[in-house]
């Protein structure tokens, strides 16, 4: 394509609001433009490269047997309410009225679409498994737009829906996807971990995330660093067994700690490890009121504890709970002499503890020379903390590290949850009306794009790798008022194009420093400059990523470059 | 694709609300399902076909230089606000608040985006022109909602915009646009026209709509019968040349015709033709009030009297002010003793009348032996009245008939409209300010598809042409119990696929009497069905459109095939 007269604008500077990399070069490079508060355009150029990871889920989809389909933004109210997701998906769902005054939801997601045609469509067994995608532009309204691509309200996604007789079913198409979800990554280029995640609120079974490793991710992962076991920090279970303390238990005393409120103020007040103190902290679970414990150097994990009790919510109790239930404030908490309507659990690593310190439930005053058992009771040992690099890995292979991730996928199973909701059934092979078994699964394809280029980046602008590529060429004429530069590019530029080689053709009679800065903003993988050789058929050839170029003779391009993206 | 997983449900009935084939079979068939009133899905042999429209789309727009771009569906309300559509497009704008009470227009169309886009990011001649494209979802909440997928809510269209430097630039983009309609047409196997239109109230110049022939489209076209000259009814100029009677003018005089309302019925009582009558309206154009005349057998077109006195506003004057300026109701006006205040016109067609009758604005009365110039004077003779079937074509090549179309495409020169509202301009050659010059141009995809669909069918089911058949061959076997049969059916499937050729294989356990008449529905182009003579190799291969069949060998298969398609 001819530079000239396409629309690519180009900035010297970075916006005022663009805080990451991939915001700032896909708007500097004229690859995307804002339109209000997370919402974009896609440039020509952007547009390109969305088609390019487009094509390749819609490839990774096709390939497992999932059909393409396309169901609409407005999605009726009235499916929304049978699921109850009208209420409980909040103002992140845009909703909108018509002429009539009948209620849509702008689609967010398509549950509840695809699982109301498929009730009505398919009656037996014979039909399924049957699983279907789209590739659409999706609307969440977030509270905080930012970071461009990465958290917009509109963008676009793949959704897949499968429908299955059985949960052994499901199993299979679930593996699939995860396959498929796997390639899609793995052919964009893309350093990711397949992560367990948090079934949370939608009332399903296993969870995958899949994270593009990057330190602008807003979620931490806990990973092995041997095998490819990879969670959510929240989900990752902590498989440590704690030796206890061959001390011999002491006597309990009360000690003074004035204004020294968190774990490692106390510990030197009173001049111990952080780790030989007790943590306490009330929460408010469900109706319920239970203090938690840990090890000083551990976090509770309120995932873990709301599973605990298998309740529907866990919060802090507030202030005023605290001092009510248990006579003193956030800093001084501790589990002696606790009312009975408070209930006691602590990590499995305190059970090893003997000789620590805890608050006393006044201000300003610790015990020293505690131990569970002997000074205070405990209904429940459980794993309760959050992993923390160094542990093992719960899989047995290797140790615990954390990275930070951005999540660009996520594989559901999510069982009964809307097909029940939705009586949404077949008839087995009995005869029998079963409930359908079904499983979701997204793919964030603006997402992605912002992602690759979080990992594929220097100072000068972006690294495409080279299956993402807008262009697989970039070709400039250095100083297109010389003639012989202008033909010898004109010429190039058709026969590249010929051979079936995607160029852009920066074509634009400006400064040779202007059309450098810029190509390497685009980050075409292989750049070719016509310049001061031209006159002897001699041209430049410039890979982006490494800077490695060469001299090359016009007629050996064609077979360079067709080589160079076979390799 | 096996059919047995694929989600293709088939109606032996017409849904209720179908009035038209292509919303009937295309239920019936399994290509949609509605979701709501105007709104569907697509399902997915529906979305197939959708795709081939689409890719053609697209094609022949990065043909012309075109490049494909994406803007979001929620479009910011100032915008909007800037060029005054936020009021003056109505109710069909569908809008929505986002939680911070932000108002957004969902995309119904672009213009304000891409104007704005452009506005910002163009500053030179040297980077005009410029077009680009998008498909993508629109959003109109039309008041009636009918026919499927030709009068919808939500409905995929391709969206294209030019900035150009001069109305000369222009018009050359508007010519390769037309080229690349009617070659988007002409390959989607269409019968179509394009066709002079009103640039109503988007403010431009020239205007065209691609309409595809079809007694249930909403439009009136008229066309020549030789040339290609075509346009809405209400565009097209009337050339008749009308011979002035050479009859003596005699005199004027009052004739009672009590009840006689209508041209026919006043022409019958007075015992002429209807044409030797003059039709006599009032109408309100802006402020002023003007009696317009045809012959009695002519209707005016308000169109034309809208342009003559260059009015924003035409519309029939009230039964009320005709009462009070003429003294008589609608049935019993003429252009005799009018008051000042009223101007009179008439169609070049009244100036050749002699003693002819019109009303005699009293109830109940007509004068006969009026003429023209004697009896009434006329302000204005003009082209005022409809194009009629039997008129010579305005181009001077052949005779005009009428038919009914669906507009598919759009074409249309904007000029000045957005970019002046918005401010839109760039620095000409000359170092000078200068407002770009627009045009916009629609492709409705889904409605394309439907208009193939009225074209392309049959009692049976779809005839699709074969560049937008879902699939090129539809295997079938006849019954998958017979071993023999079921083996080379697979056999077969694999060898078609091998082959590059997209078969949908019905491997469903189902009567040979459902499947013939599942295929006869979805209208794949060829039917290839293996059945009893499978042991000897032996298939059926039948053709939808024509009902062709013949027996070929299995090994003849592919090349057969091949050979269809490429004649």
């Amino acid at each position: 394509m001819r530079q000239s007269h396409m629309l690519i604008p180009t900035l010297k500077e970075n916006p005022a609001d663009a805080e990451i990399k991939s915001h700032q070069l896909l708007v500097r490079a004229g690859y995307i433009r804002q339109v209000a508060s997370g919402i974009y355009s896609f440039l020509p150029i952007g547009r390109r490269v969305l088609s390019k990871v487009e094509n390749i889920v819609r490839e990774e989809m096709e390939k497992i047997g999932a059909h393409e389909m396309a169901m609409p933004a407005l999605e009726p109210s009235e499916l929304w309410k049978e699921t109850g997701r009208w209420t409980t998906f909040g103002s992140e769902l845009m909703r909108i009225n018509d002429r009539h005054n009948r209620e849509f939801a702008l689609g967010a997601t398509h549950e509840e679409v695809i699982t109301s045609l498929v009730r009505n469509e398919v009656k037996s067994y014979k039909q399924l498994p049957l699983t279907v995608f789209q590739i659409q532009n999706k609307f969440r309204d977030e509270a905080r737009p930012r970071f461009g691509l990465l958290r917009g309200r509109e963008f676009l996604m793949k959704d897949a829906y499968s429908f299955n007789e059985s949960y052994e079913s499901l199993d299979e198409t679930y593996e699939k996807m995860f396959e498929a979800y796997s390639n899609v990554f793995r052919r964009c280029g893309l350093n990711f971990r397949a992560v367990i995640a948090d079934s949370g609120a939608m009332g399903g079974k296993d969870t995958h995330e899949f994270m593009v490793l990057s330190e602008v991710g807003e979620d931490v992962i806990a990973y092995s660093d041997t095998s490819r076991y990879a969670a959510n920090i929240e989900m990752a279970p902590v498989v440590t067994t704690y030796e206890k303390s061959t001390e011999a238990p002491g006597t309990m005393e009360k000690v003074e700690t004035p204004g020294q409120k968190t774990m490692k103020d106390v510990a030197d007040f009173l001049g111990h490890e952080v780790h030989q103190g007790i943590k306490s902290i009330l929460f408010q679970v469900d109706d319920q009121f239970v203090l938690a414990l840990t090890r000083g150097d551990h976090e509770v994990n309120d995932v873990k504890l709301k599973n605990l009790y298998d309740a529907d919510m866990v919060e802090l109790a507030s202030e005023e709970d605290t001092k009510r239930l248990l006579g003193a404030g956030f800093g001084s908490l501790g589990p002696v002499n606790v009312p009975e309507e408070v209930e006691v659990v602590a990590d499995f690593a305190v059970e090893a503890l003997v000789n620590v310190s805890c608050g006393a439930n006044e201000e300003g005053i610790h015990f020293k020379n505690a131990t569970p058992g002997k000074d205070f009771e405990v209904t429940q040992y459980a794993d309760l903390r959050f992993i923390q690099e160094g542990d093992p890995s719960p899989d047995g292979e290797g140790t615990i590290k954390f990275a930070r991730g951005i999540e660009v996928g996520h594989v559901f199973k999510l069982g009964e949850f809307y097909s029940e909701r939705m009586n949404a059934t077949f008839l087995n092979d009995q005869g029998k009306a079963k409930t359908m078994i079904m499983g979701s699964y997204g793919i964030g394809v603006s997402r992605t794009l912002a992602a690759i280029v979080e990992q594929h980046h220097d100072d000068r602008g972006i690294t495409w790798p080279k299956n993402m590529a807008p262009y697989q060429v970039h070709l400039l004429s250095m100083n297109p008022k010389k003639e012989e530069q202008k033909e010898l590019a004109d010429q190039l530029y058709d026969s590249l194009l010929e051979a079936g080689i995607d160029v852009l053709y920066d074509d634009r009679k400006e400064r040779a420093g202007v059309k450098f800065a810029d190509s390497d903003l685009f980050g075409i993988p292989v750049r070719i400059t016509v310049g001061k050789r031209a006159s002897e058929g001699v041209v430049e050839v410039k890979e982006r990523a490494t800077g490695d170029q060469t001299e090359l003779e016009v007629k050996e391009i064609v077979d360079y470059i067709k080589n160079w993206y076979k390799a």
